[in-house]
């Protein structure tokens, strides 16, 4: 086992993944930029160093630094997160380059979900189902034509190398068609530097649906069901669900087995998540992300699994130790995403966090950073904390997550809180009647 | 259901009880001296009632101004929690005379139970395991040494309306027996008002393992397994398992099964625990606990039950809905009570806590009604925090609690946690290997 990790990242996710190696008995190092040299995950962690100014290009993504800072340190492993540089093929191969493990996948698979189009081609031929859509990147307007009259409107344009909802553009009849295809490929040039678009059927009501999955290195794969994640705004996800109010456990077995049989195929390791579409109960495959997720905890909670020391370990080599069989899925788990942004125009709010009081009691989980007197930076994400419930019935945990919110003061700055809580209470969320477009509804009824 | 709860109770059952309540969608009156008016559970709840002075025999045990909060304000049901009033059977028989619900046994139930020599007659009749001793009330010093002469020393003279280890007294050879006699005949006419005394085997190296059952008013009765609460100082327990590091799922089953059945015979209601004495394999029963107790939090986490809303859905006539092949065991849990207390000398700790921050994570429950800027009054006693981690296995548990404990903050007074932090650390301890006598030389080594 590890000795000491590196923790590439900041804020809640740094702290996650510090209490796994410390419950380990693992060294942790912390990393950090300039704005957070009283962060949290600094001030718990056995060592760290700053890496430079609070532009997360000169600290949080700058390879060079972090590769010194482990180098200096003498950590065996590197962790990370989400988001940075957890999904950069080269950052794996430069710390795998310098003797150290990277706590993750192989490059090559970093690289080929990284690509939404060598993504899809590989879960086409491994037989996971997709949405029906172009083979491959567009080459022109006329062959966008001759798909999208194909596959019937509405359809949606993205960004081959896309994601967070820029460069995506939906066309719902062959009058929209141009337009979509020139914004789409205008925002993907200037978010990625690359236009190519591929082209996608627009499904007009479904919702987001991800599994799960583990590998080692020995040629186990389990899965660990779904998420529920269609509680979306802008493409950001802001509470999730495990299991999802409309998946039976036949569905998640069939859907489970079908996605391990994919990625024993293709010789995936480490943990892996598989994103879907789901609609009339047809899964549509959209994209893998090849780290840890913001919402695995919803999972640990149901099946008692604790996802960070699973990573850490199939890093070292060891094997799963269990197979699919043993994994238990127990009563329903929420997650809602707390930002520090004002829960009506989303309009950030940093600043200092006078009085900070998490929640507590049976069932609840709190997962944050902050504490009285921090103050938020400006300069990253507005992820402040992530509350997460568990009880026996997806309505016991609802009434939790309501509880748990009246409890929650983070006084100071303006959060989600407020928005949360009228989520919770909403009927139609809590009659789990809803689709990836619900949530903009319900914040432009708000707002309105 | 009921739409109204009276919590009589301070402090973080007062909170727990309240948590179960709000979750359930019933409205919570707290009850509170004149000392806790800016306490947390009168802050949570939805209505509050000043019922007295800081004095608790003037407030939070003063039936009359407690009854009168019920009737004000329209209350249908009162929750006592753990201590206070919480076994006093005169205040259950007051609730329901005043047409209110008690949450809790029948006062006949509690009678029987709180007088400790009934309670073993009961048990004994019920074929439940007792220790060797006397059939009842010792009448003189030589029925006593008839006693112990038969059971062989060495033995414990116990005060018959004892509890908290007041009227104990062991005598180890015939030559200790009339001083014990004597003076645990003493302490129980000065601190219960009657020196009836009983004798028992003393046990050498027990460890003290519970059973906890819930019953409903429909004649079913299941149990949730042991809690092993050895490591106790001066009676007063500190740190408690589930399950217990030496017993077998079959001991569990056996003894479950024995428990179940005898509560069944006796017409028991609601939620009780069964205390035992436990060495070389046998059980010994001590008492009965006919409430909710301290450390009910570990069997919550391993069983995934919540015992509080289970206590007042029985006591609402509500059937249990499920058997006792119903109930699983999943993992381990362990509760480090946190108390206001200096961590070596036990000298009481009240004040005002500058800052408080719980910790949070993966198999983390705080129970705790502190907050940053509360002050812990001097009249009450003086457990401020639960600490609770649940874990698949007992290293697992142990190395989550070591890192929670390290997360914690009570700053401005003095409080046990470098004591818990202590025992977590301790290789004895995580050998499993201790008595009920192992944490009276733990601290007394560490006090040098």
């Amino acid at each position: 086992m590890f000795g000491k990790v590196l923790i590439a990242n900041r804020g809640e996710i740094a702290l996650r993944v510090h209490r796994a190696c410390q419950e380990m008995g693992i060294r942790t190092v912390a990393v950090h930029s300039t704005a957070d040299a009283t962060a949290m995950h600094v001030r718990l962690a056995d060592e760290s160093v700053c890496i430079g100014p609070p532009n997360a290009r000169e600290s949080y993504l700058n390879t060079a630094a972090i590769l010194s800072a482990a180098t200096i340190t003498g950590a065996d492993a590197v962790h990370p997160g989400y988001g940075f540089l957890s999904e950069n093929a080269r950052f794996a191969e430069m710390v795998e380059a310098h003797g150290l493990k990277f706590i993750g996948p192989s490059p090559d698979h970093i690289r080929m979900m990284g690509d939404k189009i060598a993504a899809k081609d590989a879960m086409r031929r491994l037989d996971v189902p997709l949405v029906p859509g172009s083979p491959g990147a567009l080459e022109s307007l006329e062959e966008a034509r001759a798909v999208a009259d194909q596959i019937k409107y509405p359809v949606l344009i993205k960004a081959a190398a896309g994601g967070g909802g820029r460069g995506m553009k939906v066309a719902r009849s062959a009058d929209e068609l141009e337009d979509a295809w020139r914004v789409a490929r205008a925002e993907a040039k200037a978010a990625f530097g690359d236009d190519s678009v591929y082209m996608e059927k627009y499904l007009d009501r479904p919702r987001h649906i991800e599994l799960q999955v583990l590998a080692d290195t020995h040629g186990n794969v389990v899965h660990f069901g779904e998420r529920d994640c269609s509680l979306q705004r802008r493409h950001q996800k802001l509470v999730e669900e495990a299991g999802s109010p409309v998946l039976t456990a036949a569905d998640r077995e069939a859907m489970g087995a079908r996605v391990t049989g994919a990625l024993a195929k293709l010789g995936y390791r480490n943990a892996g998540t598989l994103e879907f579409l789901w609609q009339d109960g047809q899964f549509a495959f959209i994209e893998m992300n090849t780290r840890l997720q913001v919402e695995h905890p919803v999972t640990e909670m149901v099946c008692g699994i604790d996802l960070v020391k699973e990573q850490i370990r199939i890093a070292a080599g060891e094997p799963l130790g269990y197979g699919q069989g043993d994994i238990r899925f127990a009563g329903h788990a929420i997650e809602c995403r707390i930002t520090a942004e004002d829960p009506e125009t989303f309009a950030p709010s940093p600043g200092r966090v006078n009085t900070y009081h998490a929640p507590g009691g049976l069932g609840v989980r709190v997962d944050s950073a902050l504490y009285s007197g921090y103050t938020v930076p400006p300069h990253y994400d507005s992820l402040v904390a992530k509350l997460v419930v568990h009880a026996p019935t997806r309505p016991e945990a609802i009434g939790r997550m309501r509880r748990a919110l009246s409890e929650m003061v983070v006084a100071g700055i303006r959060t989600t809180l407020p928005l949360h809580q009228a989520v919770m209470d909403d009927p139609e969320f809590q009659s789990g009647e809803y689709t990836i477009h619900w949530l903009e509804r319900f914040v432009a009824e708000r707002q309105g």
